[in-house]
Parts: structure tokens; C-alpha cells; sequence
């Protein structure tokens, strides 16, 4: 494992999108996201995206140069294009329109077309934290899971983030896909000759399966609950909510129209709209009550929470937003770490762009 | 099983209500939500609750001539006190605000304070349909379900309902509990002498159990996921996020202070707020995109995952709602049909009040 200092990944990303067209500004604020995925632990959604995006680049499927614009709004809505960019840009766009939506009619919603993978969720949702606002942000993605006795995948793992300010305590940050567990896990299990456990995939006839390779073998990832005596017709709901708020209410591709983010796959003969969707909220605390008043019951909600007796076997109850915030700490004082391939394959786009990167 | 039409069973309902000394009005908007479970095929929100409110009436809980008001506004947000009545009466009225303040702003956000049980969270997500609107509704409940890693129950299953309407198509209703199953599924297997399957429910040391009667012997439920290798912390996730929204940001009473709905429970020391809490949205489709090309695109959205190929042993891939609606279509031409228990226990509060109830 190579270990790098955060400025040193940082402004090595920052640099990687300035060669790529963006500006310098833009490239910092995506740069933001990235580490802050390095930071959480989220490794999935960090650098490792760097030569997807690169590749996308070079195959001229982003515009490093996009004219982001609002096109419908109300005085609590909007509906932004993102000019077929890199997502954070609009991502991090929607999310300041939907504070500043906030900030005069209460909350503020914003649904976002024309754009691509944005990284990690919980970025946006997180920024309404400073603001006094709980935050939301959802978006969709290329088709890889099953809707409840479908045999083939029609949906992404449209996850949802969810951060809520408290007082004393740190706030509560959820953020999680709609499946049981990441794609990175069937990964992971294949590349170790592991079985996965049951309730996770299923084969190319909708069958359950401890295969993980069943997706390259036209299967399917399972929403969350696992099969259907288990509740996995919610986990559907949920990741169907999610596309069609992102994608059917923005204009967006929805559904297995989602257009893939590997250079290497063909775009799709179907389109059902443009790019990938996200959707945005943020609502100002004191909309609902004093923020004074909330944060001290928020603490009171999280100390409750810590406070439960745990399971056998287990030392507490966590908050969410714990493992990642405890990550950040550990991750800042220590570093980044990153695996072989991934400096490897940071090394093949560093150089074609002529970027310096250490090994 | 006894069979009822529906207007026996509505005009029934209303009649109990009246006689707990709910006006003419209200008892009608009342039993029209109770009435709706039954034709949804919801029978544990359906009628069988009439003898819990009835109880807590006798027992001096509920309040039949409440002051529901707004204590708390912005133009998109507002926040309503339920005066401890129950609780379809400030879900309605809450749901109406949401959309007036839609029609205004866009969207329409009402967090409720002070309610108690409002029966089937679908009705008022529903409310939104007929406006253009996409409707949201949650509210928390008595503490069932434990956290992951907590050995105690601290939050209640916290139901979330979201409809979307479509322009030929029938429209999305997704309304689920944030646990696999809902606590009916015990006490049936219970009665039965069966096992439940793992994944539903803990014991009192927070081992995972097929026991039905766990909970009775000072178990809980487990989050939607089941265990955290299924993403347990994900359905967690879900049902905090409910209970924030509905009680710490309305100032109700959250997870294990929620009073209890059975008369015979006391009523718990300690206090987090007032009574319980719920949260209502509404989203006006043109404050995004024109209300054709939405129902259009959602329309197409739903042709798409009908469409999609079958798991093998299934018909069909079903759309959130199709179960209720054909439930719907079935009940009513079929009549409603109540268990020997629940027509029994209708007898008793019949007598009490002095309606008349047809065996």
C-alpha cells in the first residue's frame, strides 16, 4: 500500500482535471469531493474514479467546459442542466441553489439532468450541515439491480444522503445505496475466490445466488432487503423513488436508459432523456423551530441512541455518520492509502497527461 | 369471516367516532381513512384499530374536540399541534396545508407535534395525486425496532409512503414500514405455533431469533436489512431519518419516549415532547416540469419496469401500489371481510357506545 498526504492527492486530482479542460476553480471544487471520499473511508468513490473519468474525457463524453443553468424553478424548486459534465459540478451547483432556495421560502429543492456519477452523496447533503439546514441528496445510476421478481436489472444503486445538524453532538450524516452492499464487495469476493452470502445477487434467470460474478454474468445486484419475504419490495420502492425523482421529475435518462460511465461500454441506442439525474433539498431548521430548540433535542435524539444497551457481542450503538467521521480523523492524522492497482492505473493517466505522480 | 359492504362498515366507523364525541365531520374524514385501509387490503389499520381509540377515549387519551393549529410557518414549511386528538384529523389537515403551500411555493413540508396512530400512511401521501402533486408522508410510532447493535427497542417501525402520479398508467403509492415485516406477521405465526424466519427479529440479549413471541419475551424488531451483513444499518438509517423528521423537528415525543397506543400501557415517566409526530410533503410536478410531459415520461417509466422480463416462478414485475390497487378493485365489488376476533371485539365497543353492529 502506497500512503499519500492529502495536499499531495489533492492537488495531484486538481491537476489531473486542469489538464483535462476544466478550470482551476471547477477542478479545486471537484478535487473537494473526491478527498473527501479518501477521507470517509468511502476509498470506492475517491481517486480511484480519477481514470473513469479520464478515460470518459478522452472518449469526449464530458464537457470540461459546461454552461450549468437553471431551466424551470418555483420559489422553493429548480431544474438545472449540467451540460454533460463531470457530476460534482452541478452537484455541488444544485445543492448551493437549493440552500439559497432555502433561505428565503423555507426549503429548497433542485433536480438535476444532463449530468454523470457525482462521487460520493453525503458531500451534498453535508454542506446544508453549516447552514442550519438538514440536507438531502439522491441520484441515479447505470442499470445494475433487480426490481423484486424482475430477472434483469433496471435500476442503479441510487443512494440517499441524509445529513442533520445537532448542538454538542457531531451531526447525523447518513448515506447509503439501496442494496444490501456495494458493488466493490462482489469485487472484492471475486478477486479473493470467495462466495458472497445469499440475498445480495442473482443469476441471469432471477434465481438467488452466492456467485460473485453473477452481474458479468447477467445477473443482477438485489435492492435492499434481500428477497421478497425479507422486505426486498422496499428496498425497490426506495431505489425507484430515487429515479424517478433524479431522473423521470428532471429530465434525465431513468431506468435502464442511464447511459454507462465506462469508456469502453457503448453509450445506449435508447434514450429516455439526458445524462444521469440527481435531486437536492435542503430545509432550514428554523422553518420548523428555534435552531437552539432542535440541536438540543437533536443531541438529546443521538444521546438516547448511544445510550441503548448493545447487543451481545457488540461494544455500542453507532450514530450515522460515525464510522466516517471517526475514519476522517484516523485518515487525516495517518493518510491516504491506496492499493497497487489503483496507483498503477494513476500512473498510465498521470503520465499520458503529463502530471508527476509518485509512486 | 363476516362480510360488510363498504358504506355498513364506513357509516359504522363514523357512527363510533360520533359517539366518542368527534363531530359529524370529522368522524366522516376519519372512518373515510380507516375505510381506506380495508379496501387497500390493510386490515392491521383498518377497523380492528376502532377498539384501540375507542379505549384510549374511554380512558381519557384522546381528545375528541381538538384545537389542530399551526404554531410555526414559512412559505414552504409550516408546523401543527395535533392537541392530542387522533390522529387522521391532523394528518389531513397537515397534508392540506402541505398543498396549499405547494400551490404557492412549489413544495409544501408540515411536520405535526401532539398526534397520536393516524392508520394508514398511503391515504395521505395520496392526497397529492389529484393535484399534480407528488406527496410524501411518515410518522413514528411506539418503540418495536432496535437499532443495529442495540440489544433494546428505541425506535417504532416508522413508515414512509410516497405516491407519484402518471398520466395512463395507475399511479406509484409506495407505503412501507422501515422493518422487513410488520409486526402482524408475529403474532400470526404466533397463533399459529410457527417459527418465523431469521432476520425479523432479536431476542432480549440482542441475539438474532425465529421466535414470533421475541418481542412479548423483551426482544425487538430488526431494521429493514435484517442483520448488518444485509444492511440493518440502512433500514436503521431509514427509520431515524422518520423519526427526526416527525418528532425532533416538530417537537413531538422520538424513538423510545413515544406514548403507547394501548389504553392499558401507562403512560411512560419520561417525555421527549408532546404526543406523537409526523411528517407530510407535497411537490407541485410544474415547479419542475410541465404536468404532461412528466405524466408522460412517468408513464413510460412504468411500461418500462412492467416490461421487464420475469424472475423465474413469477408472472410479473409489479409497480408500488398495484398489490392495493387490485386489492382495491377486488374488496369492493366483493365486500369486506372481518375475522370472528375482530367482529367480536367490534360487538363490545358497539354495545358500550349504543351503535348498532350486524354480526
Amino acid at each position: 500500500m502506497a500512503r499519500y498526504t492529502y495536499s499531495y492527492l489533492f492537488d495531484f486530482t486538481s491537476q489531473m482535471l486542469q489538464k483535462m479542460g476544466f478550470s482551476e476553480e471547477d477542478a479545486v471544487r471537484c478535487a473537494r469531493v473526491f478527498m473527501s471520499a479518501e477521507l470517509r473511508g468511502i476509498s470506492t468513490h475517491g481517486v480511484i474514479r480519477l481514470t473513469d473519468y479520464f478515460k470518459l474525457w478522452e472518449a469526449g463524453r464530458i464537457n470540461a467546459t459546461p454552461n450549468i443553468r437553471v431551466v424551470h424553478e418555483s420559489p422553493s424548486t429548480a431544474v438545472m442542466n449540467g451540460d454533460n459534465t463531470i457530476g460534482m459540478l452541478p452537484a455541488i451547483r444544485a445543492m448551493d441553489a437549493a440552500i439559497a432556495k432555502a433561505r428565503t421560502a423555507g426549503t429548497g429543492w433542485v433536480a438535476v439532468r444532463n449530468s454523470s456519477n457525482f462521487g460520493i452523496s453525503a458531500y451534498y447533503a453535508m454542506m446544508a450541515l453549516e447552514n442550519d439546514m438538514i440536507g438531502f441528496a439522491c441520484t441515479n445510476a447505470s442499470p445494475l439491480v433487480a426490481p423484486t421478481f424482475s430477472a434483469v436489472p433496471m435500476l442503479g444503486t441510487n443512494p440517499i444522503a441524509i445529513a442533520i445538524p445537532a448542538g454538542q453532538q457531531p451531526p447525523f450524516v447518513a448515506d447509503f445505496a439501496t442494496t444490501p452492499v456495494t458493488r466493490g464487495k462482489f469485487t472484492i469476493a471475486a478477486k479473493k475466490g470467495e462466495k458472497l452470502s445469499f440475498g445480495f445477487a442473482q443469476d441471469a434467470e432471477g434465481n438467488p445466488t452466492d456467485d460473485p460474478t453473477a452481474i458479468e454474468r447477467g445477473g443482477s445486484m438485489l435492492p435492499l432487503g434481500g428477497d421478497r419475504e425479507h422486505g426486498s419490495h422496499k428496498g425497490y420502492c426506495l431505489g425507484a423513488t430515487v429515479d424517478i425523482l433524479a431522473a423521470v421529475l428532471s429530465g434525465a435518462n431513468f431506468g435502464p436508459f442511464v447511459p454507462p460511465m465506462i469508456s469502453y461500454l457503448p453509450l445506449l441506442d435508447q434514450k429516455s432523456g439526458e445524462g444521469w439525474g440527481h435531486f437536492f433539498g435542503a430545509m432550514r431548521i428554523d422553518a420548523f423551530m428555534p435552531v437552539p430548540e432542535f440541536k438540543e433535542r437533536m443531541d438529546k435524539w443521538i444521546e438516547t441512541m448511544r445510550g441503548a444497551r448493545p447487543a451481545k457481542g457488540h461494544a455500542r450503538v453507532l450514530i450515522p455518520g460515525d464510522p466516517e467521521r471517526e475514519n476522517e480523523e484516523r485518515i487525516t492524522r495517518e493518510g491516504i492509502e491506496l492499493l497497487p492497482q489503483v496507483v498503477a492505473d494513476l500512473h498510465i493517466i498521470a503520465k499520458k497527461a503529463g502530471v508527476n505522480f509518485e509512486a
